[in-house]
């Protein structure tokens, strides 16, 4: 693990000299536990530019004295500072050399206005300078350790939910809420830290509302139940959606269901090294746009995710950028006919040279309880 | 519901005049929620300060498309706009009447650098003005329906506790991790949202680290095991640690146990309507000093509870301000010996005009399992 880390913090120090900075203060704790592995809920981190063999000496950590214990487990390649107030007590340590950190890049998208005004009083002669998004960057493209965390988040989630179906956790009779929180359960008896957002269980109608929230709606025969959930392990997000019909599917059900799966399978299929990110959203629309359903399909193909459930790219007609090998990403259209009901299926996947490693197992058929 | 939001929006307008504001615009989402009752990811509200019958009408509003049904059940009493990008469509449309939004607010501790250049940019000619802290100022005292919704969220800590007790989930044999997951699964199972922090299970040696992270670490008999938790209920978060001791205590436990419990009661005898808020942590740290255990009582006394699980007032030596009726705290002291083991009893209470109300029933005897 600490490889890793030193890995990272080697790749943003290269960020670093492109952009003429000689340091960067990192307060964004998600940003913070990618460059140094540290889970706790205050830090900051100061890494400098400088390369070589002592890279590393000028790079400081610093956290509050209740994670003495866990800064020590944790990020023991570090100089480690312990202090409540974690970022202005380390621009106060760069004020006082301030020769070595001329320019020091800050996170301009995360730092508050007010809390800018505190930090800029602590960096004294420094001068901070804004460099948004620069970590989330290197995050894009996920690593091996990363993908492993991921590829567990995705069985776990897929464990909870053969459990669910196999002992009949899906019936007529039960609340929305009540499977939801049967889902939930059962990802953290697997292993999970909780899920990876509020899990979506919508039947009947509602299965029209692509964001709902489970309610006491009574599931009841002939009900689409969608079911959008994922499983947080180790810090990384599953997501997977996948709906499921209570007794026979009507014919209307069989049919959106298929278009939307084949829709998802071009979607999956369009997601390749060097694509554009709007055609990999436009191959599974046109699938449900050639089936006369286009004006049905409400949100953009799908997202980027990792240590968020959502991040970078963004799979959408709006989207910027092209798909490269090691992108986790999710890959979900759906229909959503208002007052009748709404198929969404949904995978989370990483994107490999030739075809995309799929990291959601469970199948795409469509299942009956 | 409506009345509730109506009544807080009122007085965050008699704020805003008090600071000669026209307007405000609030991004945070929990003050969204507080506001407005909204529950969903994306959202911004622009609220007008002009009193009077038509108040509300020139208070608006804003989400995206996902969220329209939901916006349409959760606030149904605000002229809504649906929009992506929720804050800046607000801005321009307060840039559209620039005369009526002259001096508009904003929360420059939650605005990123970045991102107010992009909404002072869509302002226009309206002036911005720094008001950071402004709606949290009205969360710290909590009214009835919160406090109902903090209730709710301590019950179903004390039952999920009460359960794992009785139905030996605390035994020699199960690791730290195992523990804590049944404790979670089961707060999910009695009505939870989810936790609402990561679940602490601290056994033997661990339970002298404030902040553990529960591990692998197998029970054994003669531990102590701290339990810190709370169930996320209606948006509201409960907080309670108890530590038990699985069979016979030792002599050092029972009388560390006994400091910790008589100075806990001391804290929370102290947290009175108009108490300085550094006296409740010296009446309960004064306990634990007398005793001759001073140096081992490594935090503050407490923190105040809500929609988030800290928040203001902070019950410490370095805290500021007064206590008052209506504000909802928890009340914490610990003895951390090092390399032997650690007490920490909490509960969360509720400041009332004479005795708090205690909302975490869970016994403070000593209790073996």
């Amino acid at each position: 693990m600490p490889e890793t880390h030193i890995r990272r913090r080697h790749a943003l120090r290269n960020l670093l000299r492109e952009r003429e900075l000689d340091a960067m203060l990192v307060t964004n704790l998600l940003n913070i536990r990618y460059l140094t592995g540290f889970t706790g809920s205050n830090a900051a981190l100061l890494v400098h530019a400088a390369d070589g063999p002592n890279s590393e000496d000028r790079t400081v950590f610093c956290t509050d004295g209740r994670y003495l214990t866990q800064a020590g487990e944790e990020v023991p390649d570090l100089a480690t500072v312990i202090e409540r107030a974690s970022d202005v007590a380390l621009a106060e340590r760069a004020a006082s050399s301030a020769a070595l950190f001329r320019r020091t890049g800050f996170e301009s998208h995360h730092v508050s206005v007010e809390h800018f005004d505190l930090l800029d009083r602590a960096f004294g002669a420094v001068e901070l300078v804004r460099a948004p998004g620069l970590v989330e960057q290197l995050r894009v493209v996920k690593d091996e350790g990363e993908i492993e965390s991921l590829r567990k988040a995705c069985a776990v989630a897929d464990r909870a939910l053969a459990d669910l179906v196999e002992q009949g956790g899906i019936r007529p009779g039960r609340t929305e809420l009540e499977v939801a929180r049967e889902l939930e359960s059962r990802m953290i008896e697997h292993g999970a830290e909780g899920p990876s957002f509020e899990t979506i269980v919508a039947a009947g109608e509602n299965s029209a509302v692509p964001h709902h929230r489970p309610g006491q709606y009574v599931l009841r025969d002939g009900d689409f139940v969608k079911i959008d959930f994922g499983a947080l392990v180790e810090g990384y997000h599953s997501d997977m959606t996948r709906t499921l019909v209570i007794g026979q599917p009507a014919d209307w059900q069989r049919e959106i269901y298929e278009v939307v799966r084949a829709a998802q399978r071009a979607g999956r299929e369009a997601v390749r090294d060097g694509a554009d990110v709007r055609e990999t959203d436009s191959a599974a629309r046109k699938v449900i746009e050639d089936a006369g359903y286009g004006e049905y399909f409400l949100h953009s193909l799908g997202h980027g995710v990792g240590l968020e459930i959502h991040e970078a790219p963004a799979l959408a007609q709006r989207g910027d950028g092209r798909i490269s090998s090691g992108m986790a990403v999710t890959v979900e259209p759906g229909i959503y006919l208002a007052g009748q009901g709404g198929v969404r299926i949904e995978d989370t996947l990483v994107v490999r040279p030739s075809t995309p490693e799929l990291l959601t197992l469970t199948t795409k058929e469509l299942v009956t309880v």
